[in-house]
């Protein structure tokens, strides 16, 4: 299977880093964006940049960090933008919907692929969203997470959101996967008749409840995704058992005899 | 609404680091835990701990880098474990099944409520986890990202495994919510016939076809989900320009007159 290839329409989707103070953390959340097919970087009023310590941390994602657009203000950022979502995980006295990256990516996506354009803002390490940058967004997204202790870092939470866009991108994971060579039910059901049969030619079955040994073994091997090569080398077991159980072969000598 | 408490069965997730190189990641692999709910870390072979920069990194996490159980071996890490997930992105001939984190959560859950303890096995910064380590897990995991660019590290991968696990909690972040108090249909169709008094009251129907502009505002109110504040504070404004347009109040200069 051939390696899937990322939308083209996620381009329709920005992140937006709003006062961001730490260089580093930009360089992050740079390559967060790019392991989840994420490219367009829009940096309001960033500390310090361009900054070495953002191209570090950015990795093999410095390409987003060198394409990333700095404005003066978060309205800037947002001016061609439809659907803007305000990352806070704060209690907030606004009537904004508040939802969580599950539930608002598969309305995100759909946008995106309609050509809308969709920007994920996330605030200040230290401050987070103002109430006025929250303003200037018509979603408030918190990812879920333990109320006892919130503090997903800056680049954590990008890479978060994004990963959340991107299992809604329909790119599946399918082509790590070997060929598939899982036995099919018959083949099972041949193979647990082979058991039966060598486990009867060495004399296993006497004096034992067999019906419910078999049971069990077969509950055992439907349970168990046989794969092909599997039953092939159980069954080469088996003959070999049977070949000295009907005498084919002589008795081998222990090793150490 | 009150905070939610984190499940008491979490305990039974644990995450393990297979030979970390980087004391820094420890820390925010333990901070990317916390943030989910989750506290127990075991540590194969880690190449430097204790170490400062663990602590700096985990920021309020240090209690998980302190409780952190350093072992020898994988398999040590394993012993008391029925459900291991080798967390991968290398195709892997192996017929151990490969699924993403969120087709495994929900089991993973269930097992980990049911008492069962459950692993999360991360690698190597640099290579991973080898082929013996990944043969000692039952599960292979796969984060789904860019084909072209995936270069998720360490604690972002542990922070995306587990935000995925705690999304499944049943925690939800409805107490960071302000009360509801979205208008009813019938408040919001009693509002809808004031507008239709003021809009005639100030002549603005006449000469217009007042029936498509009507029915216009009526949908754009039902799709605002309004809120019943700002119905009050509308039809406050309503009322004050009606009064002007039946003579109850005199006209108001100009500002500048």
């Amino acid at each position: 299977m051939n390696k899937p290839q990322v939308p083209d329409f996620l381009k329709n989707i920005r992140v937006v880093l709003a006062r961001p103070s730490h260089p580093g953390n930009i360089g992050s959340a740079a390559r967060a964006m790019k392991t989840m097919g994420l490219t367009r970087l829009y940096l309001v009023e960033p500390k310090a940049f361009p900054h070495e310590e953002a191209n570090v941390l950015a990795s093999g994602a410095v390409d987003v960090v060198e394409n990333a657009i700095v404005v003066s203000s978060l309205a800037e950022a947002l001016a061609d933008v439809s659907v803007a979502c305000a990352l806070t995980s704060r209690r907030r006295e606004l009537s904004t919907p508040l939802s969580t990256p599950r539930e608002t990516a598969p309305e995100l996506m759909a946008r995106a692929r309609d050509g809308e354009q969709v920007a994920l803002v996330f605030g200040n390490e230290t401050f987070g969203l103002s109430i006025d940058e929250v303003e200037q967004c018509n979603r408030l997204v918190t990812v879920p997470g333990n109320p006892d202790y919130f503090s997903l870092n800056l680049a954590m939470a990008v890479q978060v959101m994004t990963y959340e866009l991107f299992s809604h991108s329909g790119v599946s994971v399918d082509y790590l996967k070997p060929e598939d060579r899982t036995a099919t039910l018959g083949e099972v059901d041949s193979f647990c008749g082979h058991l039966e049969a060598a486990m009867a030619d060495v004399g296993y079955l006497e004096h034992r409840n067999s019906e419910r040994l078999l049971r069990r073994m077969r509950t055992l091997f439907h349970r168990a995704a046989l794969q092909r090569e599997e039953i092939d080398i159980l069954r080469g077991f088996f003959k070999q058992a049977q070949r000295f159980a009907d005498g084919t072969l002589p008795p081998r000598k222990k090793s150490g005899d």
